[in-house]
């Protein structure tokens, strides 16, 4: 973990454990460093997974490997190798990992594909395989960890360790969903990488549970951005253990099946705040609403164009009100989009309307909305009923300080 | 223009007249400045015109104008405001544009049509039509002025003036293309704006000068980005008055058509990469070429891809030679790509080959070509024959200091 914490960190939440997981850590030792880098979630059998991994047309071998695995929607055990992503290593990479997958398999008498593996860190470097199977060993001989233990070493360059969790009623029991996450830091020559970790005693259908993190994830996950660029590792994984011994969660008419759902969203934007909040040199925690669209996809695609513009990302930095680079976002993203039905507003002042600057706005609540950490802007395209909220952090000197001073 | 000239100005260069453009400049005081601001070109009776335009969906009232006027083939005048782009500015901005192109069309005796207008500065407030007539009735009486005035006046936060020319033989005659742009440098509450003014003696027909402006556009002004932002008011107009004489140019088989569109295509890359070397808090020019893509118009979206992540043009700032980055922006661009035919070069060297570092590559020559102010990153996807180059600038602390260490 790096060692100045961003200032839009929160704490660390009180996190129950769930049944049928059991968290232990280990140092493999992937780079010359004093921490624990090597994650193990052991889990009960019957468990089930759903995932969504990055669309990166150039995934680390770790990806494809879930990726294949999903399809059989049931898992044992999860390894998280951090300080090595393993991504761009061809043949060598792949092996390290069925190697991982083998060994864990071997421990826990399962099937390699009951296995999930991530890893997160220098790129173009194969993993070191004695490394990792030295330290899958010592994760097994580890003693039981706790979340925030394991949110720690799944982490590179995040400033401070992220989880959340939420409980729904399932079928009149209490189910916990706890989960960890890392990213969006980056150091030389590492690459930013997204890893979440999702864990449910709940017992849910795979098949369910990857339709309830599909639906959570184009909300949530889908829905932020650092810098507009995309690992080649980016994973988010939910295991579901059953050890609530609830009816299993199969379908709509499932009881309980919109309480998890919405208990899955809750946790899945908790965490993706949490990456936001440690994007690099981020000051500035900027909420994006679009309304108005001619479909929530195009306010959703207007939204991001706004929370990627380096020139929008470096006016909140600068705390000035400068809707015009808003109206150049708009613009630029190609969906309809009519100037002379345009409103914007920071806050809840809106500055801008029917395509006009509104004159004489009250510009004191805008100064004081922009020297907060938290920064909403919202857009009204006056055109029909699509809407979209996205979340991106500010550009300042501390992404070009923590991205272009060094030499790797 | 501002005082801080870019480490990667080029000087003026010597150009020529071109017989059929008179030249003037004025001071319309569109800021508090000591300079003037509103550059007239008049253009002899038979001029022909061609354009390209902005894609934004939300264009300044002057391309809209421009945008008309330009079914109709034909220029008596030009004029452009510095200081204040028109912009998302209503019925109010549409005014002031009908206003200059009355006026000047009664002091030529022209229809309004044939006057093309460009602005460029604060968006959002009206251009004042008092000054705006004040300072058009003041260029035309002004003396004649030089490409450099012009080039000069047309600029807002550009740190240095930029023009290009070239000639060609066409007809037996050889003809002169002369050409200023302004871009890509802007302050609050500014918007970057790139306008790009050709002039030819040559005789063209509209819909060939189009034709060939709308194909040296696409490898030359489409393949340039600074920060991917994409202004309200982006315009390039080409004037061809007829002066030099020849047969007009109308189609493939006319004499020297191919001579002219390579003149026209030369002056375009030129001024486009006068425009990158004045790329805000730029330090380095960067040539992305990607070839063996699938298509041109693939190879072209990866390219894009690359020019546009901040962690490529940190990295390239940083003088780091990190291929990573390069791999992700590959593979996030959404277009076909194999990661196990991928090779990646930083200028000669190959640094990465079918999907694989290359082991023990002489960093020596990475190095020495990272420090040069010109960097060349090659792709090769191995796939098929399309091809494409972009050109970009590194991302710097000069970026964020220009668009956020201030309030307007």
């Amino acid at each position: 973990m790096s060692t100045s914490t961003s200032p839009l960190a929160t704490p660390f939440p009180d996190m129950a454990s769930v049944a049928g997981v059991t968290l232990r850590v280990a140092r493999a030792h992937y780079k010359t460093w004093d921490r624990t880098d090597l994650t193990l979630a052991e889990l009960a059998p019957g468990t089930t997974v759903a995932g969504v991994l990055t669309r990166s047309k150039c995934p680390s071998p770790e990806v494809e490997w879930c990726r294949a695995a999903l399809v059989l929607g049931q898992a044992r055990a999860l390894v998280v190798n951090a300080g090595n992503s393993n991504a761009f290593t061809g043949h060598r990479g792949r092996a390290a990992v069925e190697a991982i997958a083998a060994q864990a398999a071997a421990q826990l008498g399962c099937q390699p594909s009951d296995v999930f593996v991530a890893s997160t860190g220098v790129i173009g470097v194969p993993l070191p395989i004695d490394k990792a199977q030295a330290g899958v060993a010592a994760a097994f001989a580890a003693p039981e960890a706790g979340w925030r233990d394991a949110a720690e070493t799944i982490g590179t360059t995040d400033t401070y360790p992220k989880g959340a969790s939420a409980t729904a009623v399932v079928d009149g029991r209490t189910v916990t969903i706890a989960a960890i996450i890392k990213g969006s830091g980056m150091i030389a020559p590492d690459m930013a990488t997204m890893l979440g970790f999702v864990f449910t005693d709940a017992a849910v259908e795979a098949p369910f549970l990857q339709a309830a993190l599909a639906a959570a994830n184009a909300r949530t996950f889908s829905c932020i951005t650092v810098d507009g660029d995309t690992s080649t590792s980016d994973t988010v994984l939910a295991f579901a253990t059953g050890a609530a011994g609830n009816t299993p969660l199969a379908d709509d008419d499932s009881s309980g099946a919109d309480a998890f759902r919405a208990a899955l969203a809750d946790v899945c934007r908790q965490l993706a705040l949490l990456v936001v909040r440690d994007g690099e040199g981020a000051t500035k925690l900027i909420e994006v609403t679009v309304e108005g669209a001619e479909s929530d996809t195009s306010a959703h695609r207007i939204a991001l164009s706004i929370a990627n513009s380096p020139l929008v990302k470096t006016a909140i930095a600068g705390e000035d009100a400068n809707w015009g680079r808003v109206v150049m976002a708009v613009g630029k993203a190609g969906e309809p989009a009519e100037r002379d039905r345009l409103s914007i507003l920071f806050g809840a002042t809106r500055v801008a309307r029917d395509g006009l600057a509104v004159e004489g706005y009250d510009e004191a609540p805008v100064a004081a909305h922009l020297k907060g950490q938290e920064v909403q802007i919202g857009v009204d395209l006056g055109l029909g009923e699509g809407r979209a909220t996205v979340w991106t952090c500010d550009l300042t000197h501390g992404y070009i300080s923590i991205n272009a001073d060094y030499r790797s």
